[in-house]
């Protein structure tokens, strides 16, 4: 019997946890399938993988990641550690609960490096079209190799998408924009708020991006912070010379006119408006679409695609868990696709979706839906050989972290959380979040750590260069 | 007899001229094939139709167009009129030799407008793969209807080429760029240099970009603007404030150092480097590689795919002739297509290529690539109907045109050129261009024209405007 083809969609931690789950079962002694991971960047990680660059990339593709410098992680690492390999594995002791992009990078990375999976990634390959043939229940997937332009056509038996939904920013039209003479941008294109020291910045949002890009902006000085806000503000407790204002009416020139009458003239518009389900490379009856929710409709256990159990999707849920989440997607998708679990039928996998979107439905809050999200996660674990974890652990970190963020939303991630895997309770940063302006792991892994304590000692030159 | 079936990609000025092109043979009386224009946007225009968008558009799609807000011709009008139909029966009286973007948008379209051509073009369609299938000697196209995200896949003869090569910036590495904390862009993505009053701007690079957006700067009130080159200046007698610098050895926070050992530090680096030609739907064998010059390797008379004479290519090579040359290359595909002409065997083609190229090679300086291209031009014209104009008489406006510039950078747009297709002299614009801040058609055409000497009065009201 000829081996299975299986094609992966992207190297970002989506694709990435579903190398390792194939490795996995490799190293417990089964056969895998064949795989190709196709790769748009030259590295992996994903959005994880910085880029200076925005708009289009070297080759002349979209830029897929949204981060920026200066970037620390928004929730507790505790939530989002893997239960295959800890943070204390990788970094042999204990680091602080929001550590900064190059530090989760490396993690990422970190549980890979020895897993010789990389010679299944075509880095510099972007997939451009998929197609299914109904006669052989194959998919042909069209890629190119960037560098050179040559373009390739090749068979596969099941393809993972895992090519994210952060990547192709939703940009709406403002009346007024196309003649506002400063600076504008998507999230996605912006890369760090130092310019925007003793000037006006206008965030247009009230979800992550527009918290964070907004905190950064103070952070860096800007003279005010304005978020405007379609719905309901954010709330939090902002400080001096932050805050917030509802939906922009018109912009006209330099001076912004919100619904409420008020108006404010800025030198910089960002808009935080969140990003589009896009797969350009799918057929629509393969593409899932937005809106972008925790379950969205059209794939069995969040993963199958239900019009086609040969496309499996990856992370493409909105998301309160992220990499041990995937992990968990990545271990039932590996056995649905090596067999091991067998694949339902179309009719109980209907059931399937029928029963969690109704349960999804009954969500009312953002702690109920969080649980949610934990008991989906609980479901999976239940389903494959990934190792278990305490889930309601995990959820009462989020509530937790949700508290938090209400109490002091610009010192929020100097506070401590307990790993959920290994009991290690998280280190003290060096230096509070609002006086760090150096993001590199070089600088955040600096010091002494005190084990009794987890408490970390500055050396003598670092110090200096943090007064 | 089955209709042919053609598929126009890119309803930009090349892809309207291929529509017009069958247009007029249609009016001639000849049975046209069937014709579908895929275009991505949601109006026709091409680079001409200009956003305030950058990077990615609404859909998530590259944008297409460079251009920015105040952009004016940087040549003069009377180089690029269509032979069939003037800037006189346009606009019913002269203007001037270089007229803002609104303008010339309105001039492309306008021959367009009572031409019933719009019902071919799929707006808001985007073309993902194109494949060739050798047995039935037919292209597939596969599209998307962006707003719905409903994909296609449709059959047709031949494959028309037509969607330009300014569109996807090359953008090189800078050592020290990712973390240069001022604006960063590519010209593709600049779209108005308001925001640098005060500000040291840096553009990098020595071709039209560069000298254009510095120019732009300097016009809005920059501090200084630096010009980068990397291997010969533009040379221009700048204004005080404006220099030339050597290509950037690196850069260290703010500040760029220069390979000559001088540096400069500045809040924003624009770099002005090209674009790289890059047909992201059509499979390697084929799709043109760059570089970017006015004789492609691979192109039959500039315009047929060597490899397959069922694609032709407009607009493809550098341009000194635009409008009038891509109307002349348009015509010719059409005869080619609809066998006015027959198609030379592949030895034939070969041979004019190999003629051609051997011509091309003996190009020595600007002055003899302009009389090249023209040359190329009327070799067109001989094999198709589209009216002859005097191509000499093109050329050297060409040849004045670059002596303008050598003379006044920043005045040469005040200059005024005759008509070759109707003789008739430009009319001076109301105000200089270094004092023009308002590209509005509107402004533009405010005014009363002395039909005598083609002086335009502008009324009370502007005239404060532009105090």
């Amino acid at each position: 019997m000829t081996k299975k083809k299986v094609a992966i969609i992207g190297a970002g931690p989506s694709g990435m946890a579903q190398l390792r789950a194939f490795e996995s079962a490799e190293r417990n002694g089964a056969e895998i399938p064949e795989l190709v991971c196709f790769e748009k960047q030259a590295d992996w990680g994903g959005q994880w993988n910085y880029t200076w660059r925005t708009g289009l990339d070297e080759h002349g593709e979209p830029v897929h990641s949204s981060m920026y410098r200066n970037l620390w992680s928004n929730g507790p690492k505790e939530a989002l550690e893997f239960a295959d390999y800890s943070f204390d594995e990788h970094f042999g002791r204990p680091i602080s609960s929001y550590p900064p992009r190059t530090v989760l990078w490396d993690y990422i990375a970190g549980r890979l490096r020895d897993a010789d999976v990389r010679k299944y990634v075509r880095f510099e390959t972007v997939v451009r079209v998929i197609t299914f043939d109904d006669e052989t229940q194959q998919f042909t997937v069209m890629s190119e190799h960037l560098p050179t332009g040559e373009t390739t056509s090749e068979i596969f038996d099941d393809v993972v998408v895992a090519s994210g939904h952060f990547s192709f920013p939703n940009m709406p039209e403002a009346p007024g924009i196309e003649t506002f003479p400063g600076f504008v941008s998507h999230a996605h294109d912006f890369r760090g708020a130092e310019a925007f020291e003793d000037q006006d910045v206008l965030v247009v949002g009230s979800s992550y991006s527009a918290e964070d890009i907004g905190s950064q902006a103070y952070k860096m000085g800007a003279k005010s912070v304005t978020a405007s806000y379609r719905s309901n503000p954010m709330g939090y407790d902002w400080p001096k010379g932050f805050e917030e204002r509802p939906a922009i009416r018109e912009i006209d020139g330099s001076t912004v006119h919100f619904v409420d009458g008020t108006s404010k003239t800025v030198d910089a518009i960002i808009f935080c408006t969140g990003y589009q389900h896009k797969y350009p490379f799918l057929p629509d009856e393969l593409a899932l679409s937005g809106p972008n929710t925790v379950y969205p409709a059209g794939l069995y256990r969040g993963v199958v695609w239900q019009d086609n159990p040969g496309v499996f999707y990856v992370g493409a849920q909105d998301q309160w868990f992220t990499f041990n989440m995937f992990d968990a997607q990545a271990w039932v998708v590996r056995d649905l696709i090596m067999g091991t679990t067998e694949m339902p039928s179309a009719d109980e996998r209907q059931r399937s979706i029928d029963e969690w979107t109704a349960r999804f439905n009954a969500v009312t809050d953002v702690n109920s839906e969080i649980a949610f999200q934990g008991d989906y996660v609980r479901d999976l674990l239940e389903q494959t050989d990934y190792p278990t974890f305490d889930i309601d652990e995990v959820v009462s970190i989020f509530i937790s972290w949700t508290k938090d963020k209400q109490e002091d939303i610009m010192g929020y991630r100097d506070r401590c959380y307990r790993s959920v895997m290994t009991g290690t309770i998280a280190a003290k940063h060096h230096t509070p979040w609002m006086d760090e302006l150096d993001d590199s792991i070089e600088r955040y892994l600096a010091g002494h750590v005190n084990v009794q304590t987890g408490e970390i000692t500055l050396p003598e030159r670092e110090k200096t260069a943090a007064a």
